[in-house]
């Protein structure tokens, strides 16, 4: 008997609901839905760049529309019954909080908020709260040390907090009428279940975004009073537990059931931010770094839990079970990767558009041997997120020469990229994180295969591609194949589950020797560099020099000094 | 009565002549004529692309067609008499060498050596003697360090010793053919006062390219001999006295004055390099530094004679009265300016041949504050000249971002040429030498008014434009009205001939106050970067970096590895 789960992938842009096949994983039904409201789903405002929200509604109604055109899509397949979905999965952006009221509703649904943008979603990547993140990570340095080691040492401007302090102190009414704030995450599988006015908290959006750790829960009301009461009200409304996505947020009400045309009362998956469950749709376990390959990377690798382990300096996030159950959760990335190629392509556009295409130096760039270009880029186009965890370090390429050509730099582009991703890669060994494979997702690791070998040639490992394209759908679809369990034709752990579901096509990327042997040569070099700029501890002392050239930017812009976030 | 004065500039492709008046320096007629060998008057090999020579009989004919062609254009002046014409004054590039037999001919003229290049004369550019400048430098540093002193501490490849040790070893039937190697600019004077069979030489390209030095003369046989045995027998055909610009290599012969159309017996200045003329045609003096802006940059000063003047480390030249009678000529200079901007507008061409003309992107960087870009970008795109004497340096920008424009590079590019200029100028005063003004000849100076302003802020200091914009064959010209003299309608001193002949244009560039605060600052944080990547003495540490660069770069292209030249 076949059965079949729903995953539900809330991105930035656009929802999907993907329908699958628990017994291979493979894809019966997907359907898109793009977001109506604002820009590409995003609500802007021309007077704040920094501001980006969604509306709530459009989660509402993508979550209807891109759950029954997958079904009426799955309808085609011979065999394919609604009534044989056992459970759903959820993966969102975040942090992506919104407030709500007492009942869980989005205060954006009140006529009365409906033109407010604090009302809204507050996007992962609104970065209006950056002087709240600053003021955050310096109380935290010296008041709870411990709440900043599991996020690499600072409070970001993206998360949870920093948000929730921007709207305390500029919207104090709407802060006022929230009874609490929830992650997307959360929200989605509450309103499922109608436990919205209780709503479980994630695990995975509450470690690696709120501070919350099992050991401590979420911070104390104390840190948070001080910062502003408000947080300490809204810390009064947060349970003590979070919850892994092996757990369900509880049953699909009838209501949903009979609006989506599916069986009610089937598990609903605890939800988690995309990345992780684009981790677990690649097949992640411990041994194995999945790499989500796009305009940025994400590196999430697990790790046994274990109370004797030491938290790595300059990752995002170290949380237990915020990936698998069972497991240590940790998360690296580069802050830009295809955006650095697009950088190129698209603002210097060499030659024009057509020499400049990414395809065009793509091909120029693949007829280069390792080293010949005798460029060495820096990839810190959008500051560094791992291991340097500084926003304000920036790009840099050296060895140019009157003959240097377009390709040559698209080409020590992608490089510092790799060098970048080999930097994150070691510093997990470092800390005794076993990497055994190395399985990569995302636009890139399909659409490029010359950046995959360059990659896989710097890293000296052979590079596997996660066989669904879908990973972070997929990785939903499994939490909802692991909720339901298999008495009702899911699984009971996650490792069956991905045994099942996820693979990894044929092609495998190979290291050739004398390309190892040579980027081993220049990522001695970059390293250097790497730590010159980025490091204090180096005998270079060029640690401030890319920070004092962002000073004298931002003076003869005429704008505020800016804050010492990552200085 | 007026009375005039012939200039001729033996450039890279062509020859000019310039008739100027001597009350006034103005241009009363030119005539350029266009080399006919090689491509552009350079006769290339492709098997050997650092080979680079002139037909010598490009030189007599260029000579002829020149100067008749400008006497032609002159008649037309009123009043203007070919016997009014009272002195002729030579440059050249350099070093750039012929072989000659015993009556000064040279040996391509001779039918058995027609097909020979290295008959040929040795063009400034040529570079096939990289490896015997490498050892040059090596045995003098071991034997001989006071004759590296005086060049910065490393011989070249473009230099006298250097090429004909690459002669002797690669053809010695010519180099056993030839009586001695005569410099172009020693050769022409020569040949037009009849005096090839013993040529005398100039101090300027003796002291500037064959370790000449009044206090020893040239090189002596023993390290020459050394080297190889031909060396020494050239050494036996040199003079040990050497002559400047004021002084005549003799009068002008009746068969050269039939064939020109000009009085005989007429003195001939002696010939010096193009860019020290070109100083002495922008009114050099002591106090004044003369920058020669084009695709790249020669900087000039003089400094009165004193024996107790200190060597300036990482200056190309110090040679007394290679530049003015009776003064010091220092030479310094940048390997690429224009070619730097060139190298982003023709090879990265950032939008397209449109968007990325120099107009295009100087009309985009204009408009931009100093400091608002937040790059800071590395001018060594072909290698460093002063003060770090190292050809195995490479350019570099650091500062990028995803939003980073090509105008923003642009100028970031235009501002690294001048911090480059700067540290030039700083050098010069560190060592005593005054500079009170700076005065600016060449293509970039006239061309583009925002790199001038850029060049002003960043020096801290008005920058005037030379008025003539053919300095090189006026300031030969000059030369040719010191020779005659006084008594014949010249001058005595090149002061008097400056202060009748040269001037500047009204049009000054004065640095902005706020400008060259921000140029301070972000020059500070240039000469840090400068000193880290192209110095052994920082704490830095990276000084082998580029290097390590070139050598992968080498390797990667399959050749062997390369001289330690300037590594």
């Amino acid at each position: 008997m076949p059965t079949y789960v729903i995953g539900l992938d809330f991105g930035t842009n656009t929802v999907r609901a993907l329908v699958a096949d628990t017994r291979t994983g493979e894809e019966v039904a997907a359907c898109v839905w793009p977001y109506a409201h604002g820009e590409d789903g995003v609500v802007l405002d021309e007077a704040q760049p920094d501001l980006a929200r969604q509306h709530p509604k459009d989660y509402v109604q993508g979550l209807e529309e891109s759950v029954k055109g997958a079904l009426a899509e799955a309808a085609r397949t011979p065999g394919f019954k609604p009534e044989d979905i056992i459970g759903i999965g959820v993966d969102t952006t975040g942090s992506t909080p919104l407030p709500v009221d007492a009942e869980g509703q989005p205060l954006a649904f009140q006529d009365r908020f409906a033109q407010e943008p604090a009302a809204l979603a507050w996007l992962w990547k609104d970065h209006t709260a950056h002087a709240e993140a600053a003021e955050i990570t310096e109380r935290a340095e010296s008041e709870r040390p411990a709440y900043l080691a599991k996020c690499g040492g600072i409070y970001s401007s993206e998360w949870y907090w920093s948000k929730l302090l921007h709207a305390v102190r500029t919207a104090p009414e709407i802060f006022e009428a929230a009874h609490t704030w929830v992650e997307l995450a959360d929200w989605i599988p509450a309103i499922l279940t109608g436990t919205a006015d209780a709503p479980r908290r994630g695990i995975c959006t509450a470690g690696h975004k709120a501070m919350f750790h099992p050991s401590w829960g979420y911070p104390d009301e104390e840190f948070l009073g001080a910062l502003h009461p408000g947080l300490a009200e809204v810390r009064r409304t947060l349970p003590d537990q979070a919850f892994h996505i092996g757990q369900a947020a509880g049953g699909l009400t009838p209501e949903w059931a009979e609006r989506l045309g599916l069986p009610p009362g089937i598990p609903v998956a605890m939800g988690a931010l995309d990345a992780h469950l684009g981790a677990v749709g690649a097949g992640i376990q411990p041994g194995v770094l999945v790499k989500i390959l796009g305009t940025s990377s994400c590196d999430i690798a697990v790790a046994p839990l274990d109370p004797g382990f030491t938290d790595i300096p300059g990752l995002c996030g170290i949380v237990p079970e915020s990936v698998l159950p069972g497991c240590l959760g940790l998360e690296a990335g580069q802050s830009a990767v295809g955006d650095v190629f697009d950088w190129f392509v698209r603002r210097i556009a060499p030659g024009g558009p057509e020499r400049g295409s990414h395809e065009a130096l793509t091909q120029g760039a693949e007829k280069l041997a390792p080293g010949e270009s005798g460029l060495l880029a820096l990839d810190w186009f959008n500051g560094n997120r791992t291991v340097l965890v500084d926003q304000r370090l920036s790009g840099g390429i050296i060895g140019l020469n009157l003959h240097t050509t377009g390709p040559e730099i698209y080409r020590a582009l992608v490089e510092s990229t790799a060098m970048g991703a080999r930097v994150i890669l070691e510093r997990f060994e470092e800390y005794g994180v076993s990497i055994e494979r190395v399985v990569n997702c995302g636009g890139i690791s399909v659409k490029n295969p010359m950046v995959m070998q360059i990659y896989a040639d710097v890293l000296g490992r052979p590079l596997e591609i996660s066989r669904s394209s879908q990973t972070c759908a997929l990785g939903a679809a499994m939490a909802g194949a692991v909720v339901a369990g298999a008495n009702n034709g899911g699984y009971d752990t996650f490792e069956s589950a991905a045994g099942a579901m996820t693979g990894v096509l044929d092609q495998v990327f190979v290291p050739e020797p004398g390309a190892v042997n040579t980027y081993d040569r220049l990522y001695s070099l970059y390293k250097r560099v790497h730590d010159a700029f980025g490091t204090r501890e180096g005998a270079s002392g060029m640690y401030d020099i890319m920070k004092e050239l962002l000073h004298i930017r931002d003076q003869a812009r005429g704008a505020s000094v800016p804050p010492p976030e990552g200085g």
